[in-house]
C-alpha cells in the first residue's frame, strides 16, 4: 500500500505553461495554420507531459501484461487456458504480432507475468511479477483478495521504476495476454460505468452468439454475487478484475508519477486504465487512446476517461499491438514539433491574411 | 499521347490468386482469426498487388509534384503564389513537414516541378518535369491546353519510371505542393462526380468565410465557362486541372502499370488519383487511402472511387504528408504476414471451437 499510495500523491497536472509555448511554437511552423491537426495536439500533449519544449520519444517500450483468469472454466473465452503460457513464450521468442509491430515502430517489449498460471521459464526480456497463479472464477466469488489486487497495482508499479533505474524510458504502451481477460475487464467497465453487462461486452477472441450470450450471463452473474463498489476501483479490481489488469493499472499511475505518455491498447489495457483514472483522475491527461478496438466496452471506457482514439483499424488482438502503431504517430508528432522550419527559417512568406 | 496509351494498357487486375493464398496464411497465425483487421486486409491487397506471396515494403518514395495555377489571382488562397517556390526550395533542403515524415518512415522523398512559375535551381531529390510556367487561370478559360495535359500526366509516369530504372520502388506516396491547388482539385472533383461545387469546396491553406464563398463561385464559373465533359478525365483536367495533378494521375497510372501500391494522400492527390482511375478503373486495386482530409471534396473522390480511408487525424496539409504516416502503417501489414509465427511454429494450440 505505501508504494501505491506514494504513486498516487506523486501525480500532478502535466505542465501547461510548457504546453502552451509549444502551441504558440507549433504556430510559426511553414505550415498552413494547425494544418497537422491532431499530431499538432500530441506534440502538445507530449510537452506538457514531459514539461519539456522539446521532447523526444527515442526510448520506447510495450510492456506485455499476462495472468490467468479463473473466470476461464466458464467456458467464455474461443481457446484453452494453456494459451495465455503459450502466448507467453512466443513474446519471448520474438514470433507474435506485438514484437514485429514493437520492432516496426523501433520500441523495446518488455514481458510481465503478473500472474499466468504455471510458472514460466526465465527468458530474455520477461519480467516476473507474479501475484498468484491465476484468479479465481469471479462468477463463484472474488477474483483476488483486496491485497492481491493492491500488490498487482504495486507490481506494475514497480516493473516500470525497475526498469526506469536501468534506462530511460521516454513513451510506454500498455498491452495485455490472457485467455479470459476480455470478461474481467468488461465486468471492470460495466461496474465502474454502470453501463449494463450487455454494451460492455463482446467476442473477445472470437466467439459464437450463443457463447457471447453465456458471456453476459457470466459478467452479470459476476457483478450480481460479488456487487463491486464503484465508487472503490480496488474493490472492484478485486472481486471483478486480474492480475495483469492490476498490472496494468499501476503501469499507468507510475507512468503519470513520473511524467511518462502512456499509450492505452484495447479493451484490457482500457479496463487497467479505468481503474488507474478512478483512483486518480489526474492520469487522464498523460493518456493516449491508440485505437478504437472492436471490443464495444473500450469505448464506453475510453468515453469515461475523456479520450478519443489515434487509429480504427478494426483490431481487437490485444498485446499491445495498437499501443505500438499508435506510439509511432506520436513520435512523429514530435519529430514536427523539433525539426519542421519555421517560416523565418525557411523563408517562406506567411498568409496575407 | 504514346507513353499514356501503353500504360492504360499495361494496366492489369490485381492477383486474386495470390491474395486469397495470403488470405489462408494469415488464418493460420497464432492470433485470434482476423484479430488485426484491416491490417490484415492490407497485408492481402499488397500481395495481390505486388503478385508475390511475401511482399516486402523496403524501398518507400513520396513524389511530391509541385506546380502553380493561373486561378490564384483570384485570391482563393490565404498564401501568395511565391510560396509553391518556397516550399519547393524548403522540400529540397530536407526541412518540411513531408521531409520530417518521410525520414520518420524511411522515405525518400522526390520532389517534381511540374509547372512552378520559376525556374528552380537544381537540388538534391529534385526532378524537373515543368509543362509550363504555371496554368492559366480557369476562371477566364481552359486553365491548360490538352496537350499540356497529357503531356503532365505522361511526365508523371516519365518520373516514376526514369526512378524505377535507378531503384526497385516498393511503394509511393502521392503528394503535392502548389498554392491554389485545392481550388482546381475541388472543381476536378464536381466536374467528374456532378456534385455541387459547394460541397467538395474546403478552406484550403485556412481562408475565412468569405473567402470561402468567393473560392466557390470561383470554382462555379471556370464550370460554367469550361464546361468540362465529365465523361473525358483529360478534358477536365485540361479545362480546371493544373500540372501537378496531372502529373499525380501519372503516376498513379505508372504504379497500377508496374504493380507498384500507390497511396493517397489529400485532396490534391485524391483529385489526381480520380483522373487516374477515370481513366483506368482497374487502378482502384492499386491505390490505398491514407487518410481523411479536412477538405470534404476529398471524401467526396474517395467514394467515387470506392476507398476507405486509413487515418483521420484532422490534417490538411498535402505535400504527401498523410501518405507518408499510412505508408508506415501498410509496411507494418506486411511485416505482420512475413513475420508472425503460425499456431504450428508457436505451439499455440489452436481455438476450441
Amino acid at each position: 500500500m505505501k508504494l501505491l499510495a506514494k504513486t498516487l500523491r506523486r501525480i500532478k497536472p502535466i505542465d501547461n505553461r510548457v504546453r502552451q509555448s509549444v502551441r504558440l511554437r507549433l504556430d510559426r511552423l511553414a505550415i498552413p495554420r494547425r494544418s497537422l491537426g491532431r499530431l499538432e495536439e500530441f506534440a502538445e500533449s507530449i510537452a506538457g507531459i514531459k514539461g519539456v519544449k522539446n521532447p523526444v520519444l527515442r526510448n520506447k517500450y510495450i510492456f506485455t501484461m499476462a495472468g490467468d483468469h479463473g473466470v476461464a472454466e466458464e467456458g467464455v473465452s474461443a481457446f484453452p487456458q494453456g494459451v495465455t503460457e503459450q502466448m507467453v513464450y512466443n513474446f519471448i521468442k520474438g514470433n507474435a504480432s506485438i514484437n514485429v509491430l514493437a520492432r516496426h515502430v523501433g520500441a523495446r517489449v518488455i514481458v510481465v507475468d503478473m500472474g499466468v498460471k504455471s510458472d514460466i521459464r526465465p527468458g530474455k526480456g520477461l519480467v516476473i511479477k507474479k501475484v498468484g497463479y491465476g484468479t479465481r472464477n469471479m462468477a463463484k466469488g472474488p477474483a483476488m483478495t483486496k491485497d492481491e489486487a493492491i500488490k498487482s497495482i504495486e507490481n506494475g508499479i514497480e516493473v516500470l521504476e525497475e526498469e526506469l533505474a536501468l534506462r530511460r524510458i521516454d513513451i510506454v504502451g500498455a498491452g495485455d495476454m490472457g485467455i479470459a481477460n476480455t470478461t474481467p475487464s468488461s465486468a471492470i467497465i460495466a461496474a465502474i460505468t454502470g453501463e449494463e453487462a450487455k454494451k460492455v461486452t463482446g467476442r473477445g477472441t472470437g466467439i459464437s452468439d450463443t457463447k457471447l450470450n453465456h458471456k453476459v450471463k457470466v459478467i452479470e452473474r459476476a457483478l450480481d454475487i460479488n456487487s463491486p463498489d464503484p465508487e472503490d476501483p480496488i474493490d472492484v479490481l478485486s472481486k471483478v478484475g486480474g492480475y495483469e489488469i492490476g498490472g496494468i493499472a499501476g503501469l499507468v499511475l507510475g507512468c503519470a508519477a513520473h511524467r511518462i505518455p502512456v499509450v492505452i491498447d484495447g479493451l484490457i489495457s482500457a479496463a487497467g486504465s479505468l481503474i488507474a483514472y478512478e483512483l486518480n483522475n489526474t492520469v487522464q491527461g498523460y493518456l493516449f487512446a491508440s485505437h478504437k478496438s472492436k471490443e464495444a466496452g473500450q469505448q464506453v471506457a475510453l468515453e469515461r476517461m475523456g479520450l478519443a482514439h489515434i487509429l480504427d483499424l478494426d483490431m481487437r488482438l490485444g498485446e499491445g499491438t495498437g499501443a505500438a502503431l499508435a506510439i509511432s504517430l506520436l513520435e512523429a508528432s514530435v519529430k514536427i514539433l523539433n525539426e519542421v522550419a519555421s517560416f523565418d527559417k525557411a523563408k517562406v512568406t506567411k498568409r496575407k491574411v
